[in-house]
């Protein structure tokens, strides 16, 4: 997906807003604001908005030298919805469509943002979770997607947050006991999921989890590992969570399903819906 | 007041929104966009955000080489608001406190903005004026204001913009018969209100209208014509409209009543109120 101006100014936004997650030292933010700035002022549009963002959250861990800012955030999102998960499996297994109910609770653990857990995003939280009672999916893509999933002899999960990957897991409990892959940053990458929040999700038991190779917002194919391509070219099946995956994978030459929150009118423009939405999209791969 | 590094972030968005106003030309708002980007990465940030704004305004003007972008929209909001001049002021005359009712519109035509008239906007428009009769304002402030109002020999109403000009009309039919002054900016700066607009509003009917000497956001007193100064410095009352007027006379030699709606978080902050409060607010003259 390609950046457009609005792109540009939300993300200048929220590198702000991640800036002063990592410090409160008002002279740092202005120096490193200044520089996001300027960047922002030279850098190439027709990236997508996550390269973007990768960009500049680089230049975060460059110029505070803290290489995993978000590391205390990504603890607390992740025992906070480890703590969720009795609770949240029997709500699954006790609906009348588990299966469903699961892709519901992987789309709401998309809520999951690097500003978590101040208590205005608890909130946030507790109102996402609340959303699996009301929010519709589109049933012919659930349908399809289900199928897929059941017929497949491999499938690639690409993960996305920290917190949001104890989510995933209980979707994976909802898989049939095939060939799965779990994705993860090589490298913290914002509030990104790594192997470690994986392993503390308990997602081994259900999949191998691969690292992708990078630290890019997203899933940019071109800075990926040699072994996550051979994955991600050979499962039958990938499924990909959240906004960064579908803004680097929309366009890419093979069929992913996407499930994710719309957080923004870009996107929500390119899916043709509306910001708060959630949805399971199919992208339309140009090659195959 | 001054800015802060929220301010500028939102400066720059706001700038877009300016700037997709004048031109739907991609590769002029991508320039200006990179040149908007690059200047508040340079900036000096103890300025206000009006001070900002101006200066990125201006280059919108010279960029685009167009020294009144927003020419029509002022005129749309004039006419609309002139059209419903005759209604609204037997609303105020109907009312029970026809000089608090009349304070309560002149702050609901503080809603226009240089974004206004697409179809949302004018919702919003409706909206504000609806919210006359539940917006509630400090009775103390306003009682105050009142009194001013009435022991002074001379006043000064500084204006916001174009179309809000038609709402300060009312206010300014709710004043005794004394030596009233009507600021206005000498040229474009934005949407703000000029000579043209104030003398299609009617204003010249209940004040003089007197120019300020510059085309800055808000009101910068350096910046202010020796003749606009000898108004401001020397009359009774100063009464002015709008956050840029707010943002960038709070902190002034001289006592001012201020009347606006809440329109971010900073000012928020400022005020001690909420983003959508009305505020009547006077500042605290640091020399008198």
């Amino acid at each position: 997906m390609k950046t457009n101006f609005d792109c540009v100014t939300c993300i200048v936004r929220q590198t702000l807003d991640a800036l002063r997650q990592v410090t409160s030292d008002e002279a740092v933010i202005e120096r490193i604001l200044r520089s996001t700035l300027s960047t922002a002022a030279g850098i190439d549009y027709s990236m997508s908005p996550a390269e973007i963002g990768t960009i500049l959250h680089r230049k975060i861990r460059e110029e505070t030298g803290n290489q995993d800012p978000y590391l205390e955030i990504k603890n607390k999102a992740n025992k906070a919805a480890r703590g969720l998960l009795p609770f949240l499996r029997r709500m699954v297994e006790d609906s009348p469509n588990p299966f469903a109910t699961a892709v519901k609770y992987a789309i709401a653990g998309n809520v999951f943002d690097f500003a978590l857990f101040t208590q205005k995003d608890k909130d946030v939280f507790r109102k996402s979770l609340g959303e699996v009672h009301t929010k519709e999916l589109d049933p012919f893509k659930l349908y399809d997607l289900r199928s897929k999933i059941f017929a497949a002899k491999s499938i690639l999960l690409i993960g996305d947050n920290a917190g949001e990957v104890v989510f995933d897991r209980l979707l994976l409990e909802q898989f049939p006991s095939t060939k799965i892959y779990y994705a993860v940053k090589s490298k913290p990458a914002i509030n990104d999921v790594l192997r470690a929040d994986a392993i503390f999700a308990g997602i081994d038991q259900y999949a191998e989890i691969i690292s992708n190779g990078n630290d890019a917002a997203g899933t940019v194919l071109a800075q990926c590992s040699p072994e996550f391509m051979d994955v991600f070219c050979n499962v039958d099946l990938v499924i990909a969570k959240g906004q960064g995956n579908y803004e680097t994978l929309n366009n890419c030459d093979r069929e992913i399903f996407f499930l994710t929150q719309i957080k923004c009118n870009t996107v929500a423009h390119d899916l043709q819906g509306a910001i708060g939405d959630w949805v399971v999209a199919q992208s339309v791969p140009r090659l195959n």
